[in-house]
């Protein structure tokens, strides 16, 4: 939100209603809508699931065609025209899902039915980070029991990548940040090892291969530096090791590395929201919550009325906590 | 064999065996050799499998640690000392295989045991090039049936990667190679288009996201050439897409690549030997050729005398054939 909020290097899109993490009841329904009535409890999410696209029917894939994350759509995508106004000036969407506000618009396939027993105020946070660092693990890096996994980058994405980690049963989990004061907190997401680079006078891929005997099982990748990126796929172990990057470059970033760290049988993969398909998988990731496998509130550090939505935002750049829920 | 007979920016090791793509009996075994025995019918393989490392017992790496490929040992591993010798100069060996002679002494490790009824003058070619393409394509990219697999690079290794995408049930495989001559020969191994570099003025990575529609679903590098190993990656479609690197980079070669090509979901992935475990998995390699499901007879386009060997060095290096079998 804050990125496009501030607009650097992007078509500024004003007036826009921002938000994308969020819970909420549906109040009605348009015409066409199928899978949904008034009642229904729902995550919104950034990114949609058509069902009917090459992307939906592929097993191996969450990026619908039709629904695909667009960061530059202002208005619906079924008339091209946006949902808000004020005095007659229509206002822009975002991300098809504009949560910071009481009563929104969105599409079918961008809002996945969950459990209606499942505490909105808390449920929420499983709608984009959470979600997004835990499915990188689950789905996509499938670390084995007793394995070894370096995350880099412990805001609340990384934390949650680590929490899959811990899910999984890997013995070794390594934390990786320039801010120590980091270390602290991650010890309640199964973080049980810690590296600054900063303490360190050589690449931090070097440091973790000489903790770990050759390298990590597998490491993911949560801040969207190409430096980090590159450290993280070279901290990999040969023959078995997987790297899978999950935090957003900037636009004008390389990934550069030597072939042979491929060819010596590493693995480098990418994942959008975690591989998750939000309509057809968010609903088992609310019962793992339910069923207490997965612990939400230990990413919930501050609640604050909506009034007070910028101190929320203050809270987040100063990275004085995970997740603020604001209502 | 010819890059370190030519020994050019390696440190050269002569006088030198060479040779190590053959096929042969044990003459007989060495104190604490148990799974082999005079009259065996091997293959010897440049790389080895101990059976006790954390690489052999791992499902995932063939990268044995103490057998792993070594191009700069000249000696028998276990002594640090040579069994060639000629007027008592020692002389080197080459990859623990040196097969341009009717005698060698190999590692135990380094050998599989094949059925005695295989030809040996036919299988011989698994046990290197050939192994190492079908393995890239059946282990490691594994396409589906019906899928879209590009091929980089129609020598031996690439025919050999096409065959294994052929036996996948590919619907589309495309060659792609500077040299058309040999777009007639690749139809024997399953590739049913074609796309030479030099026809197109723009980025191969482009003409072939263009005829699929977004990418093919798997891509096999195996020329070595780093432009085309950046093209392999960025030619499969986003979401599923897999790249596998099989051909060896030069030394200063660097891999780059435009990270958000990652995060849209694909894979890059390396492999060494296809995957194989070379005495674990050859042995039904070969019990695939001698049920009918391989074909072995037409990668070898000529046959001559050992003292011809320099004949079928000059028909490699002009690309006249695929396989000469020198016996």
């Amino acid at each position: 939100d804050v990125y496009f909020w501030e607009a650097k290097g992007q078509t500024p899109l004003f007036p826009r209603i921002f938000g994308h993490e969020a819970a909420g009841v549906v109040e009605s329904v348009g015409e066409g809508v199928k899978n949904l009535k008034p009642g229904d409890h729902v995550l919104p999410v950034f990114t949609g699931e058509c069902g009917d696209c090459p992307h939906c029917k592929s097993e191996e894939s969450n990026m619908c065609e039709l629904l695909r994350i667009n960061c530059d759509r202002g208005v619906m995508i079924g008339d091209g025209k946006a949902r808000f106004s004020q005095n007659g000036t229509p206002i822009n969407h975002f991300l098809g899902t504009s949560t910071f506000s009481e009563y929104t618009v969105i599409h079918e396939g961008c809002l996945a039915k969950i459990d209606p027993k499942a505490p909105l105020d808390k449920v929420c946070i499983l709608s984009c980070g959470v979600s997004t660092g835990l499915g990188a693990t689950l789905n996509v890096a499938k670390p084995k029991k007793g394995s070894s996994v370096a995350i880099f980058g412990l805001g609340a994405v990384g934390l949650a990548a680590a929490e899959g980690a811990r899910i999984s049963g890997a013995s070794r989990i390594i934390g990786v940040d320039l801010n120590p004061n980091r270390f602290e907190q991650a010890k309640n997401f199964g973080v049980n090892e810690f590296v600054n680079p900063k303490y360190h006078n050589k690449p931090v891929q070097e440091v973790i291969a000489e903790m770990t005997d050759g390298g990590v099982d597998r490491s993911l990748e949560c801040t969207g530096n190409i430096n980090s990126m590159i450290s993280a796929f070279e901290c990999v172990h040969d023959g078995w090791g997987v790297a899978v990057l999950v935090g957003v470059p900037t636009k004008d970033a390389i990934f550069k590395t030597n072939p042979m760290k491929v060819l010596d049988e590493r693995t480098l993969k990418g994942t959008f929201f975690g591989n998750y398909k939000p309509r057809s998988d968010l609903p088992s990731l609310v019962d793992m919550y339910m069923n207490k496998k997965l612990e939400v509130e230990k990413f919930i550090t501050h609640r604050l009325p909506f009034s007070e939505i910028n101190r929320a935002f203050d809270l987040m750049l100063k990275g004085e906590g995970l997740r603020c829920i604001v209502s």
